[in-house]
């Protein structure tokens, strides 16, 4: 048979750049981000609707940061501000009403869709920037504590369809991240403390001395201080960059560490009607899958209890009736599609130390469910 | 300023087989290409009408051939048939239908979408394809001179939007692509005709020894000699291959060499609501770039003409009303937008050897087309 192979790589790069008040007129941060074009760079900003209300005045201010740097900023339209939350992804017009602003305000692909706002927001954008023109220049601006240390710094695009999770997205890196602190201080309380479970789960599963870390500054995370925040941001999304940099940033295999906990994490997530947010889910995931870990024999109880307690001086809540019904079971087949071919989880070896598995024990996932709901103990 | 910096490499490869009646039973392309799965490898078909209509029997035999090698193979459910051609990708219910499949099916990232026909529904079921779970696995089998030559063994796919096209798309790679010769013989003399633009166009920019085999077989193609043929699409895909696989293959600077002639052809293909065919408009295009370059003094009368001669020799019209539309012009700001930035036009410098230029006269347009429409000779 004749045949011709094809073969190359694609090089990927960008920065995450931490910074704080980002549209005041002397930071410098995105301006030197988007010089060197050949004239001012095109731009257009989508707000997430919270984001908008938490900071009345920020459109103003971006207004003023562009016309003050107007030899490197052509701010091409007002912002445009939609819903924040799972909606902006349910609900596929405002994928569409970005994409037709991309088409209105002649976005070419070097021109810069930017989006502000929490994760959903930005995989919302992300996806419609991935998909017009082949791919405009994205810049992610993540405003919650979640999508600064974790979705927002990563690869991953998407919106929700057939009741499922990201059904549609694709890996598109964005061209930079801008992790700004401020926004982190309008949050609200489930806000802050959600984003926090994503460090948990990378510190579980790759580095035990940021686990200990986290130890030593929950008291502290939990009163919202911004100094431990800020180091949890950090080494969080550090993590995160050096594992996508990794083996497979494409995920062509059907190895996914950090969907540790995630299995159940997303079902809970759809069966509240996202009424539970993706960070709280994340946390009951977690401490799900670290049960398991002990009940099949991997973790002591004193580890288990030691991550148990780590979420409970968070304040994270471990236990939602929902991990009762038939239906959360149908998440670990969901996770398979999703995957492709062969389940493969996340389980704990040891703290800081993850390992695949491909089968789950329905009977130990619903004693470690009763673990959960009897506040961490063994029903016997 | 804090930055982290992330940076990392994707690979990417596939094979473009060639065979001959793929579906029968002893046919092993596609059982090879299947093989190594954990079971029999998931599969679904999407095919071209036209090609389902040429070939009553083809749903027939892939049903036989899975079912002949149903230990490999597990035929999901029978093949979808979509509209052929520019209403595949026009029509957006297309696209949704088979993200639907998808859905209904189970296919995963694991699983393999396979698609049977022209460059546009290949375009559009790759763009399913491509943001289906972030991406499942995509065959693609194309079965007109076009697709197999060209856009069928890429790695960009799309569908139109506000009558632009490709408005949306993406850049990802196929899983395989297999190009079967038997699906040529049926082509109608549009079909098989129209596709043999692209072997020019790469001829001229690339390779002066390829544009002269074009030459000597040019009479024998426009008599659909099947070893002509077979001659024309294996070099091209060759050199198409070999220019994705180069310096940028997922288009991120704004050269774009294997564009050349595709400025004013994708605004005759709307302009014409697409019953000028790709391969026609492109024809058009190069021709109207080609003359261009001589009254640019790139190149001589002579080398223009010879370029005009081949076409004819095709059996190509190189002259469309379309042309002399006041709209056509405003392709080149449409092509600018699709590019980024800075306008990048391929023009001749010699025969097998192209030259970019960032500025077009659109006197110099007009002139070339008076020239198209005098048969190939000045106004003067």
């Amino acid at each position: 048979m004749r045949a011709l192979h094809q073969s190359f790589s694609v090089p990927f790069e960008y920065q995450v750049l931490f910074t704080q008040h980002l549209f005041e007129t002397t930071n410098h941060t995105l301006l030197q981000l988007l010089e060197g074009s050949d004239g001012p760079a095109k731009v257009f900003f989508v707000i997430d609707d919270g984001v908008d209300e938490a900071h009345p005045q920020l459109q103003q201010h971006i207004e003023d940061y562009c016309t003050h740097h107007n030899s490197t900023i052509n701010l091409l339209a007002p912002p445009m501000v939609v819903p924040g939350g799972e909606a902006s992804k349910n609900e596929h017009q405002h994928y569409e009403e970005v994409l037709k602003a991309v088409d209105n305000h002649g976005i070419c692909r070097h021109s810069y869709l930017l989006a502000i706002g929490g994760g959903a927001v930005l995989d919302m954008v992300g996806f419609a920037a991935a998909n017009a023109h082949r791919g405009v220049r994205h810049v992610r601006i993540p405003t919650t504590v979640l999508a600064q240390n974790d979705s927002g710094v990563g690869v991953k695009n998407g919106i929700n369809a057939f009741g499922k999770k990201n059904f549609f997205g694709s890996f598109a890196p964005p061209y930079a991240v801008i992790n700004d602190s401020h926004f982190l201080t309008t949050l609200d309380e489930r806000d802050w403390r959600s984003g926090m479970s994503e460090a948990v789960k990378v510190a579980l599963i790759k580095d035990p001395i940021f686990f200990e870390q986290l130890e030593n500054d929950a008291t502290a995370l939990n009163q919202r201080d911004a100094a431990a925040m800020d180091r949890l941001i950090h080494r969080c999304a550090e993590l995160h960059l050096a594992h996508i940099g990794g083996a497979d940033p494409f995920e062509k295999g059907t190895s996914r560490p950090l969907d540790f906990g995630h299995w159940s994490a997303h079902k809970l997530e759809q069966m509240s009607n996202y009424l539970i947010r993706h960070g709280e889910a994340v946390a009951i995931g977690i401490a799900l899958d670290v049960v398991y870990s002990h009940l099949d024999e991997r973790i002591s109880l004193a580890d288990a209890q030691r991550v148990l307690n780590l979420f409970h001086t968070l304040g994270f809540e471990l236990y939602t009736p929902h991990l009762e019904r038939e239906a959360l079971l149908g998440g670990l087949q969901e996770f398979r599609e999703h995957l492709g071919g062969r389940l493969t989880i996340m389980l704990l070896e040891s703290i800081g130390r993850g390992v695949e598995v491909h089968e789950v024990d329905e009977e130990k996932v619903k004693a470690a469910i009763q673990f959960l709901k009897n506040g961490g103990h063994a029903t016997e």
